[in-house]
């Protein structure tokens, strides 16, 4: 069979299946990308049992036979991204692959499909979102690092996506703080708890204006263009996030968000995995002033905030206050400080409840 | 000890100092970068018994006294890169150090500087040579790749750099390939066997518009502004690269560099360090055409040429034939073959001499 294909396209599709291949399994077939062709479409798939990518291009061929075969990716992905020309012709019989473009001929041997598994079998739709492609990327992305990286609560390795009433959250938590964004959207009500493993995946892979998700008993695929992603979903119940934020607070601050951050980096400097000494921070008359102590040396500092109530002194990670503040995209935001061994509520600035970020503070000795 | 620095330089200077500071040694001082003040200049260094790093930075203080301590440069390069100022105040006793810089506060802990060595002692200057920056870097950069990494031959790990008659050639070889950078320069007559591992860094540090080098009998000196970088030289007897190289050709080709160059890097994907089949290449009739064949795959391509002579079919190693390439930064190069178990010398096309590398060729099957 010959065909001609777009390099970009190609290459984006062999580089993105790769993701999705197992990395190592008993069965071998799942290490390498698996390419379909039938009717002037190539179909390629990456797959490791518990989720995989499946993508299909438009192709010129003559040819009517369907054929498949799997492909040693990253050999495929280096070729194609040293062409220089828009289109490669494909000569293929299922055992090996001939690359023509202009005058360079690339063969190499391809596998037999013949041990492929077949995609999970399809579980009936429970419910949909449709969602812009950019706005659900900075939803992962503003929450995924309060993922739990530790596996004794493997339902913490997820993020869980609930909609009711035409309002989305996501979140994640880790028993030691807290994200969630909230959107207003037209939705099904539906909820599920999405490995993050494989969100940490797809937001590198989204692109197109629309994505459409489909919430299944067991699943979930996410659909953009030609392109699906599917996973297994997390089983078991996700703790409330809802009941753990404080309502009462003691202390407010406006604080500009670069400028902390700024302060925060510098006292990171002083902090480590061994090296956990928390940031102690005192806020009250317009001041948030900051102090670290570590073997490796010292740091204070104090910016300016437009703060309201009792002066507050209270200890943090330094590692977690920075990660939160860096995943909200807003110029001001708002700590809501409910007292110095409760929870800190930081939200934007404007209280539009688009994002809620919870961290527990550290007792200070 | 109250002083200001400017931020950017004394980053710059901690981040090079580090470079030449010891990775490991019984002399613990070494693994640190040594700051001293006198003068109204803060003098940095970085030193490990055999090369090392000195520059001088021009300070505010009102202080007279002199100081020397050790600093932990990775926390220092850190911390600096960080604020948002242009110059620092700094306050040290010898024992810790206080960087201010408006409210931000950061104080750590130096260490005395008395068990830091003292920097090799001067030796007469045997000769000079002044060049151009920029040059030199290029002359570094277009031959090193050459070096060899093997331990058997200890002086084939430096370059030779040789002037003699207002002539500068500059000399890798590793036993199966030669690059050679020759320069009209007003020069001294001088010879010595520079460590590759002094050069490499040099290479990243090299500014302003002048070096001058300072031709020792164990040593040389690199300096550039208040910089100055030095090194012992590799002792023994370096081989004659001029005896070596082929003077009579039976074919040549004068090549697009950057053709030839994608077409070795889609050749080198089916080449890696356990499958070394030679790139199979025949020139002639205009035609300059390539053939790889190993048990990844194979891969056929063909360029034209501006060729002369007879028709010659060669073999070489693709990734050495990839790297004389990138090396040699003109648009076109003159492959002049010798013979088919001859080596290969490749040169600018103009003739200039200024490029002279040298690859063997691979006897094939």
């Amino acid at each position: 069979m010959n065909f001609k294909v777009d390099v970009q396209e190609f290459k984006l599709a062999v580089i993105n299946a790769t993701r999705f291949a197992a990395a190592k399994s008993t069965i071998k077939a799942l290490e390498k990308v698996h390419c379909h062709i039938k009717d002037g479409l190539l179909t390629v798939t990456g797959y490791d049992l518990t989720m995989g990518y499946q993508t299909s291009l438009a192709i010129e061929t003559m040819d009517g036979d369907e054929i498949s075969f799997l492909i040693d990716s990253k050999l495929v992905a280096s070729y194609l991204s040293k062409l220089k020309t828009t289109d490669v012709e494909v000569e293929t019989d299922g055992f090996k692959i001939v690359f023509v473009s202009r005058k360079a001929k690339l063969e190499m041997m391809t596998e037999t499909a013949n041990d492929y598994p077949s995609i999970a079998s399809e579980e009936d739709t429970i419910g949909t979102i449709k969602i812009d492609t950019e706005l659900l990327k900075s939803l992962i992305s503003s929450t995924i690092y309060c993922v739990s990286s530790s596996d004794t609560r493997p339902i913490l390795r997820g993020e869980l996506i609930k909609a009711e009433n035409d309002s989305l959250a996501i979140v994640a938590l880790d028993g030691f703080r807290v994200a969630v964004r909230n959107e207003p959207i037209k939705t099904d009500d539906v909820s599920a708890v999405i490995p993050s493993s494989f969100l940490a995946e797809a937001v590198k892979i989204l692109s197109d204006d629309e994505t459409e998700l489909k919430f299944k008993k067991r699943m979930i695929s996410v659909k953009f263009g030609t392109t699906t992603m599917f996973t297994r979903l997390l089983e078991g119940e996700y703790p409330d996030h809802v009941r753990v934020m404080p309502t009462k607070f003691v202390t407010e601050a406006v604080v500009d968000r670069k400028e902390l951050i700024d302060c925060l980096e510098r006292a990171a400097l002083l902090v480590n995995d061994r090296i956990k000494s928390p940031i102690r921070i005192t806020v009250g008359n317009g001041k948030m002033s900051m102090n670290v102590k570590t073997s490796i040396g010292s740091m204070n500092d104090e910016i300016d905030v437009d703060s309201s109530g009792e002066s507050i002194e209270i200890g943090f990670n330094c590692k977690y206050m920075l990660e939160a503040m860096k995943a909200i995209d807003e110029d001001k935001v708002l700590m809501n400080f409910a007292g110095a061994v409760k929870p800190l509520l930081i939200t934007d600035a404007k209280k539009t409840n688009r994002y809620q970020t919870l961290v527990l503070p550290v007792r200070l000795s």
